[in-house]
């Protein structure tokens, strides 16, 4: 398979992934930038008129992977790829973000979710969404409602 | 960073890229299966409780990158991450599924996006959506107006 690399970094005021808000209707609202590295930053060109993005990240702080985890929103078990937890076979995490601006090589966002520093692997256009009454959330919808 | 590794392969009947539909607008109900490496399957286990999921999978058939690409749908270059072009610095792909149900190691999905073979790298369960009403598609909206 291919070798990753970095294309950028994120720069939150988040300093460790105690401090990120958790689990099902968290909201993430912290705003900060995607520092793009000087040899990628022509390939931002055009992406400031999508009002938001898909940010492909490294969970650089995640150590080995486990087939199943229990959440800290549930007390059962679940299989990994029915979570987001960061103990996943490839490392690799998604988040959604609205675009604020963007000054060459840093784009501004709203949304994060990572801590400071952590290694971008690819920014998308975010172009469609699956209407919120077609969507079902599995264990997350049950967990979520025991727990509000 | 990490080293990547397939977590199963996608069964679809896109046999070549040419078949699969492109573009904004491009509808995708082709259904087919995500077989996951028998190692992986635990990993599975809830996932059917979830009507979408999110599919990352390895742009495996595109050699190199650029940053800036001429899409299919429109005469003017972009930047790489405002495409969804295969041809990035990462070749990670994102595609949004449905799901139809699972035996085992095996989940049956519709709006696959690429052909027989394709490796999988990642499942995520698909949990929110941006309201249509709040999402700018920037050069894509202009180029798809012009077309259709």
């Amino acid at each position: 398979m291919f070798t990753p690399r970095p294309i950028g970094y994120i720069h939150s005021s988040y300093k460790h992934t105690d401090e990120v808000p958790r689990g099902l209707g968290a909201q993430h609202t912290a705003e900060g930038t995607l520092e793009i590295l000087r040899e990628f930053v022509p390939g931002l060109d055009d992406i400031e008129g999508f009002s938001h993005l898909y940010v492909l990240w490294e969970f650089d702080l995640a150590a080995g992977a486990d087939l199943h985890v229990t959440p800290p929103t549930d007390d059962q078990p679940h299989g990994i790829f029915a979570t987001r937890s960061p103990r996943r076979p490839n490392p690799i995490a998604l988040t959604v973000v609205e675009v604020l601006g963007r000054d060459k090589g840093t784009v501004r966002v709203r949304g994060l979710d990572m801590v400071d520093g952590t290694p971008i692997l690819d920014l998308k256009p975010y172009l469609s969404s699956i209407p919120e009454e077609k969507l079902k959330l599995g264990w997350m919808a049950a967990a979520h409602k025991t727990k509000s």
